[in-house]
């Protein structure tokens, strides 16, 4: 093994110290390094593997796209790819839930998609402000980082970041406090310091803030509030959409209608960097090019893409399938959690986005680095770190999904013995 | 042909306007419509396709690479796809060039390099301001934006943007004034109003903002002076890297050695989304994670820029190929402009970032009209779009480059005979 | 009468508007228009003339030191009223309360102190962020502007404001939320969004905010959160300092001691411009001349100012008097609120700065109109304009304190009545 | 002598530091000290006190003012006080010169009158950027200072300054640029990076940046360049304005028209703290009490400003006087730099601001230091402090003038000959 990676990459590298082998190939849930031995993966790009890797569907649509010299870049320029995703998102998604979207191709990254999210609030109402939640995770760019309330991220910013203010999440403060009514006090009060918002940006569930998650009652009188002060609603849903949520939006069962939406990660369906920010028609007062970017035409993108949609969201089979593996996830995490005191460890999250919240993130993290060394690739989130998540690919197996569930049930065990009888 | 480009795309879209075709498949210097007309292209992804559409070689090897599963998405992981692009990059671009940087995967946009290397600037110095040039451009999410000088893109912000003074770049009064003599006075004059910057952001050739190139001995001032001050001396080699400027680094002309460096565009080769922030190990101060992004492990892009370093970097004869093509573009520009009054058209550029100034807007953008009815794509920059620029690929051959030399000249005759007549 | 005022005075004009007479002299609580019609005075300058108009004790020292041709304009130069002044502070103010503080003079105005107070905060903690309070008032210069809630202000910036990240105060909910608990979690939460800040600033009675009165617990509760996370605690004390509260600090009754005060107002004594800020020692850490301003020499207010620490903080004497005055006042608001329903009137705020909240402002409005057609200025504060406040001033006797009452209770009566019987 | 002023006065203290003494007492162009030694002032409250010092006739109105308790404190109520002032303002200075202003009464400092006048512009044209000059000097709140060149109070801010532009000054760069077509460049390029601005503010005589002096020829440029782009043109005349340029505006001479004006300083007359904005008609857009403070009713100042009003401009004679002593200034600093090398000194400046350019602050604080030494108390400004200026009262005597130069022309010769046959 060569040290290039050590000599020439950047301190930056995050993931690659937690998974210190070199991964060469990939199938379905299976990530393979560089002696082909195999590792269930329990990332999967961070959600965005929904799919699983290398999927044959897409890759088989993939390879003959390349085949034919098929437009691999094409600015923002119409192609025929593009043209038969835009037909498919707009027929198998939109259509049957009765949403109605103008498509933004933003640069291929979430954090642009935010960007271009903020932009048009912002620009629509004439106001500088928005509002985001305590633990959002909106990208690290400066406009979406400000939306972000990770510290880690935020300091790393050398500047100070403004035009953002950030307000308890749902349940914040547990029982003792309704979010939502603070939010209309702070909004209805003319001094209380809070500028009128352009919009309102939220994840339904928050997938770096350690998977909390937002009760739809919380969500709808959100959405009403926004409506009473003419507040644009933007729906951040580039981790927990593409059906991660057990839909292809998380909001669908609160029965919300965002004005703005972000979607990426899982978009490309096959890994590929790709990001659109949906805009409701009467928002849509862009000028022409006033947000570009020189990828927003990742047309390999736009096929996987394609092909991801016509295969699992012509129907509802996908859908159902992955609510019954979301269920069987619940339960057994519920059943590891249960073994403890729920101060050591509980269930947590919604959809495959769910984890064992620990007592503190260095617990979580010994029982990310067992389960590696049992092979199983999983990661910790929250402020503290203090969340293991099981961020599987939608498509994993019962099988694939019950062995991932064992090894993590024999990490918390073994982390606990050894961690307990220490305390004790 | 359907409407949804009208239906459903956002107003957002910019070059579909210019280009009212749908491009179906591409190759090398030509683009196809469904109808499979052939469009000779001049514009090549804005810089991005400088080996060409679907490069044979790059194709190849990134066929094979999907064909055997190999990692698509890696987030920052260590992967076989990124120790060779990593190993490539070290042997065939720094070491020759007795350049020694670190690599930063950032997320794959030229923006999020911007944006990372305006944060590393910015915590290595501890202070906040950057000076950027008139006419920059340096992508548009909100902290590259601030560095960026179209008030097209900046307005659309919707928010003041700050942290960055824009100065007057190379050339920018004529012979009137040296601006880096304005700059060393700025900095040096503790009452001017210009806070001591972390960093100098600049292109040596201006792309979006109108071919402008800024002279060796001027970048070499820019570079003593950073020097001086102890302020760095940041490169966005975005669209004049890789090459287009005859050199795989644009500055490679100047002898400046820049302290950070970001490479985005033509990076990949085969118009796959990638960026990089190359660092001086001195100032690889990040602490893991702090910059992040899903899309930062985007494989099959390391898999095509690692094809293209080895097929046109091992040795100078691209270079030189290159180099020769950019000298016959320049006599033929010279040529064409010759004919006209110089407050009509001049030849401008640098490079194969060369073009027509024109008057105003309005005749370059008759000039690119007609063009495109002659099937050459081609597009405008400048301030007021006043620049008719030659983005050829790289790879196009010398009959290739004649043939759109020759629309050209012909749309430039066509357009001046008609709107001079009409002036007269 | 001219029409002077309407054909060159700018519209900003405010107070104007409400009293619309001309005034020409003051004596103790009463001013007197230009027909020398008699106005008892339940306003005070807004607070500033808590030793009455014209105080014959410091009439008589000022007239001697213009007399005697006492430096009137100091720049920050030592003057011997200067050197009485700060002697006395000393003697008289901080030893007795055994606090130990730098004085800074910064410009005579209390959003200058506040500026200093902010600029120390942070160059100290090198942080930028600074908390303050729903309904707080610093000020309207930029800097103190920021901190400030009011939206009829913050919005005539026109420019965002930044910096600062407004939290609930004490009680702002009412039962439901700690306050305090709630800005404890939100700096515990490295992710929520919340910048460490530079400084927490505070009023512990908010007087333009409407007389919230933040309870003593609830003080010492955020001095200690201070304190664990070395944060700055400012006490804005510029109207409820010099005495209002009934002691000369407001903060003095919870035992807290803040890291910086901003006093002014009634710091003269007599009205003229004044204002300091005063520093714990250890953060005294400004270079010479970093924060300057013509004024910050008035010695006329040095003069006034010590004559009036002479005369009213030599014992306890006017404290104890100021403290019957204000128990009696508050007796009398809360039986004339008492008379209706708690929804519609009640009794609010804390020593001289108590008033009535009104259901809602208009109520408010009236009641002051009316008592103004009965020869009482009086005003209202609060986000709504809801709250008449009873700004006396402190040297006010018995009986004119019962005089204005008197016109207060049936100017309640009054518009109630109106009101009531209409809204039946 | 105490030692008060080290035990308790902050680190801030400045001017304290040149002078060390206590002074107690002054008249007209002199400073007496506790000892009753005098000291002429060529310092004048940094140009506060343009009609001398306790000015007998200033003196004798407050008095009888003060002993008629005429209202000393009145928020911003109409007082008889502040009618006679308008009225005066408006028969002696605005109609005579053809101006037509609302006169709009801020907090009592100059930092105050600016934070207005940007607000203003800020709201009157939508848009958030100001341009301002290198070495310009506009105060130390805030907003003001954003505006504000010298890095010392800059950094003093603990935040990043945004919203303002500072681009080069009348001569900034010599003959080498027209500072005016640079900014026309700036304003008409619409990719320069400067956002378009609200307004341009300026001092036609930069004081506290070193005595710069605008051209009539540039300010009249500025104005039509002003005129053309809809930008407001403020002039900040706290310093250069009360008759200190030689007209009772400095931009008289120029004769252009601002759209707003800030006075200070020496407008009150009696070193009493007092500012106003004067708004042209159509640009008085306030609400009632958007911008407010506790002190903008500053009766005394009203009554001396009033006096002053009409004892110096009610006619020509006043001013007349004061141009001729400028002349003899003007030609005795030229003969007393005239014996040296331009390098080492010169003069510069205009009207009563006008002093001793110095190759470097060490020379010229050493100039200082020596006169002072003299009895003659004198500062320096500029960006390195080489500036020595003469800020004498405008009412100073020929004698008194002549007699501060002779104490200047020694100082320098001493300084000179000091440090030139170490140099040597």
């Amino acid at each position: 093994m060569t040290d290039i990676f050590k000599d020439i990459e950047s301190e930056v590298q995050s993931y690659a110290r937690a998974f210190p082998v070199i991964f060469d190939r990939a199938q379905g849930a299976y990530l393979y390094d560089t002696d082909d031995k195999a590792y269930l993966d329990f990332l999967a790009g961070a959600g965005t593997l929904n799919y699983g890797h290398n999927n044959p569907v897409l890759k088989k649509a993939l390879l003959e796209y390349i085949e034919r010299d098929g437009i691999a870049h094409g600015l923002d320029m119409h192609t025929s790819a593009k043209e038969e995703f835009l037909t498919n998102l707009n027929e198998l998604i939109f259509k049957p839930r009765d949403l109605n979207y103008m498509v933004q191709f933003t640069g291929p990254t979430g954090t642009n998609a935010v960007e271009a999210a903020l932009k048009i609030a912002r620009n629509v109402t004439g106001r500088h402000n928005i509002v985001a939640f305590t633990n959002g995770f909106h990208g690290v760019s400066l406009g979406a980082m400000a939306a972000t309330g990770n510290s880690h991220h935020r300091d790393a910013s050398g500047i100070p970041l403004g035009g953002v203010t950030h307000v308890p999440y749902s349940n914040y403060m547990g029982e003792e406090l309704d979010t939502v009514k603070l939010l209309e006090n702070l909004l209805e009060d003319s001094s209380s310091g809070l500028d009128k918002p352009a919009a309102v940006i939220l994840e339904t569930i928050q997938g770096e803030g350690g998977l909390n998650v937002a009760s739809n009652e919380w969500l709808r009188a959100i959405e009403k509030l926004c409506r009473k002060h003419e507040i644009i609603l933007i729906v951040d849903d580039i981790q927990a959409g593409c059906g991660r949520s057990g839909n292809f939006f998380s909001f669908e069962e609160s029965g919300i209608k965002p004005d703005l939406v972000t979607l990426s990660k899982s978009l490309s369906g096959y890994g590929l960097p790709f990001a659109v920010t949906l805009i409701k028609p009467e928002y849509d007062t862009w000028k022409p090019g006033e947000h570009n970017g020189t990828f927003r035409g990742n047309n390999h993108a736009f096929v996987t893409a394609n092909a991801a949609l016509k295969e699992y969201w012509s129907d509802d089979t996908f859908e159902k399938d992955v609510q019954k593996k979301i269920a069987h996830l619940t339960t057994r995490l519920k059943k590891i959690a249960g073994k403890y005191d729920k101060k050591l460890i509980k269930q947590k999250g919604r959809g495959f986005m769910q984890g064992l919240e620990c007592r503190d993130g260095d617990l979580a993290g010994k029982i990310c680095k067992y389960s590696f060394s049992k092979s199983l690739v999983i990661e910790t989130s929250g402020a503290d770190s203090q969340v293991v998540k099981c961020l599987c690919p939608l498509i994993i197996t019962m099988e694939e999904l019950d062995k991932g569930l064992d090894i993590l049930e024999e990490a918390v065990a073994h982390t606990f013995q050894k961690e307990l009888s220490i305390a004790s």
